[in-house]
């Protein structure tokens, strides 16, 4: 009955189903629905999923699920698995599926050389459409499915490139250097996935031609495997500001432990900070217990004010918006934004504190906050941008540091007024 | 000089220039490259670009751009200027131009009605290849650009989807009926641009028939403008759980600094709350002052691990990987990493507080930061469950709901600890 109601179901919602259940639950399904199994749901499970469940396969297993998957999808297969278990698959598979999967592993992890379908149609520039069509109609070794011809020179190299739909709407007698276009974007194998998927998302591609070092056409990326790198790269900045990880709901807790335990002890040193500053002014809150009553409000409203900055900015950088040309007017713009922001609450904040405790107060917690609130707002630009000119991910490194600035300035600001304008 | 560097540039390159300078210089650059500003730049430009200078131009320039632009971008131009300049517009249209336009402005914005295109390849079953490419090579009325050609029923409906490449590869004489796969991604005209793009990324969709509440076909969604939706959804959570708004730089400064001093406002409430519990204990500080030295790490760290779980939460749910029935599972899986954090960052505080304060201080420490952090853990998946299940984003609203929880908690289980368990 299981295996009737899961029938029906697309691949993907099959491996949808699976990632539901637990482990143990998880191979009870698989069990019991073995032939439902394809390598089409295999390559759309999650990665720790599948990653897991090719664990208790034995390697012939593997090898037959990767033979019957274009090459993009068998490397995924395989490129988490360790060393020993990936030299076994590699073992079993045929000559010419192995070389092409260790070709697409000599590439470093995230770079197109990895990622890329190494079957697309290639043909000569001097051939009419008519030609074309018969050689489509031959139909040997053809990808599964493709939406542009390229176009290359003796030498393999691409001199243009033809949509199918302009193949379909053309006579037979027209030669294809009529009807290719010449500009065409090029992607090197060396470049990384989210510089891939950005050339996409910028000019609207459907698929795009590899080429190596030499210029050469090696293969060819396809927007259905970039959709899922657009929404990986634009989602992981959330999970990365916050110190998540990869952020993964099946990631192993062990490793989840790991990413981010060691962002909270990051943060437990920024934290000590902010407490030295505090001991600093000891005697201050000793005499007046206010001060410590009053002094989160002022550094958690500039935390809030450079969390908002920073993950402005950290978009702005990932999506190639934010370069050295317009980073002095980005920052003037912040620091517009966030003087307009801080004016506001510390009206708030003051007028509550002077009602409720002394003017004075109320003059030292509004002052306090403006310049929180303002510093908050340059460093959530300039941690940043600072961490991408130095190569560092601004989403991983920028939250520490825009946190640790403004809970001890917050801290700061408002002891050392306070005592400075004689509160205490 | 400008003229000759910007003309070799692609489109959505020359649009990128444009939005690297601030107001003034970016009309000065389109004056100086007018006949270089076609509409196609247009179309690539950001959105509060874009309205910015279709507000400099008279309703005629803007309607002759959409005139030359397909649907959806024409749609995209026009849907945010204000109701007086948008029917200025539409009356320089021609009739066949507006109808389209009206029918897409009569759906919902961010639906797939709003954003489908209305020029699609669609016909009947029983024509042959060879029918379908001389029709094509006919050329009359066809999209720029297409991937698939619909078949349909006379009603008009959906009945099968040929990729072009399969056509390509069939002799003249089969009949579409034989080629077509009967089973395809159907997407309701009123479906939310959201749920379109996740359904693109699941099933690897290069484009897809929208349908009205009839059932028939009365548009199409390609890929390439579905990329900018699912960058767009995927990377908005940073944003808004920062309470960043839009948060695009080239946002407007009072539309900025309103959507995020809200936000500031809303924080400004929580954080009064966390001061009400300290103020509670206010002569528990005195007499020890201490206490505000070390209280604000509980609270931070507590912060912390609570974004964690709260930015794992909002992601699985924006990839509708956390359901009803998985819930359970995550909240227990989110509350063992939680006590591995708690107990590895007490065991830091706790010896460090017991060195260089009293042993009795540490054991507090440690114990509120065990609490704490296990608090966030929980509050992290609820709080965000919780605005799912009640219809609300849990992106926009749980950031507030989570750090109020934890700061409060982290003082309350610190101070309180300190008090009873007798170090003041
Ligand atoms: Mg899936
Ligand atoms: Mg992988
Ligand atoms: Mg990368
Ligand atoms: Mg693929
Ligand atoms: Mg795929
Ligand atoms: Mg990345
Ligand atoms: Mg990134
Ligand atoms: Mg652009
Ligand atoms: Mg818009
Ligand atoms: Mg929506
Ligand atoms: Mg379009
Ligand atoms: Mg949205
Ligand atoms: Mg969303």
């Amino acid at each position: 009955r299981v295996y009737d109601l899961v029938e029906p179901l697309h691949p993907a919602d099959v491996a949808d189903l699976l990632e539901l259940f637990d482990r143990d639950e998880r191979h009870q399904l698989a069990a019991a629905i073995t032939d439902l199994m394809t390598s089409d749901v295999v390559a759309e499970l999650n990665d720790y999923v599948r990653e897991e469940m090719m664990e208790a396969l034995p390697a012939d297993a593997v090898a037959q699920i990767a033979e019957q998957l274009e090459t993009d999808d068998a490397v995924q297969l395989i490129e988490d698995l360790d060393e020993v278990d990936q030299q076994a698959i590699l073992a079993e598979l045929e000559p010419e599926d192995r070389m092409a999967i260790q070709s697409a592993l000599s590439y470093p992890e995230e770079t197109a050389g990895r990622l890329m379908n190494r079957d697309f149609v290639a043909v000569p520039e001097h051939i009419t459409v008519g030609d074309l069509i018969d050689f489509l109609r031959e139909g040997r070794e053809l990808p599964e499915d493709f939406f542009e011809v390229f176009v290359v020179d003796q030498r393999h190299h691409p001199v243009g490139t033809c949509n199918l739909s302009w193949i379909l709407r053309t006579p037979r007698n027209i030669s294809l250097g009529d009807v290719m276009k010449r500009d065409q974007t090029l992607i090197p194998a060396m470049l990384d996935q989210e510089e891939v998927a950005l050339m996409f998302q910028k000019y609207g591609l459907i698929s795009a031609a590899v080429v190596d070092e030499d210029g050469r056409l090696v293969g060819q990326m396809t927007v259905d495997d970039i959709v899922h790198i657009i929404a990986e790269e634009a989602g992981e900045d959330a999970l990365l500001m916050s110190g998540a990880g990869e952020g993964d709901i099946n990631e192993p807790i062990r490793e989840a432990y790991s990413s981010r335990v060691r962002w909270l002890v990051a943060n437990l040193g920024t934290a000590l900070v902010a407490s030295l500053i505090i001991a600093a002014f000891g005697s201050a809150i000793e005499k007046l217990v206010a001060l410590a009553v009053l002094m989160p409000i002022v550094a958690s409203i500039g935390g809030n004010a450079g969390t908002q900055t920073m993950a402005v900015t950290v978009r702005a950088i990932a999506m190639n918006q934010l370069t050295r040309s317009n980073t002095g007017r980005i920052l003037m713009r912040e620091f517009r934004v966030a003087m307009l922001n801080g004016a506001t609450i510390a009206v708030l904040i003051g007028a509550a504190t002077a009602v409720i405790f002394t003017p004075l107060l109320g003059a030292v917690i509004a002052l306090a906050m403006i310049i929180n609130v303002a510093i908050a707002g340059l460093a959530g630009v300039l941690v940043p941008v600072a961490f991408d000119r130095l190569d560092q991910d601004p989403a991983v490194a920028s939250s520490v540091f825009v946190t640790m600035i403004t809970d001890s300035m917050g801290f700061f600001a408002f002891l050392g007024l306070a005592v400075v304008m004689g509160v205490v």
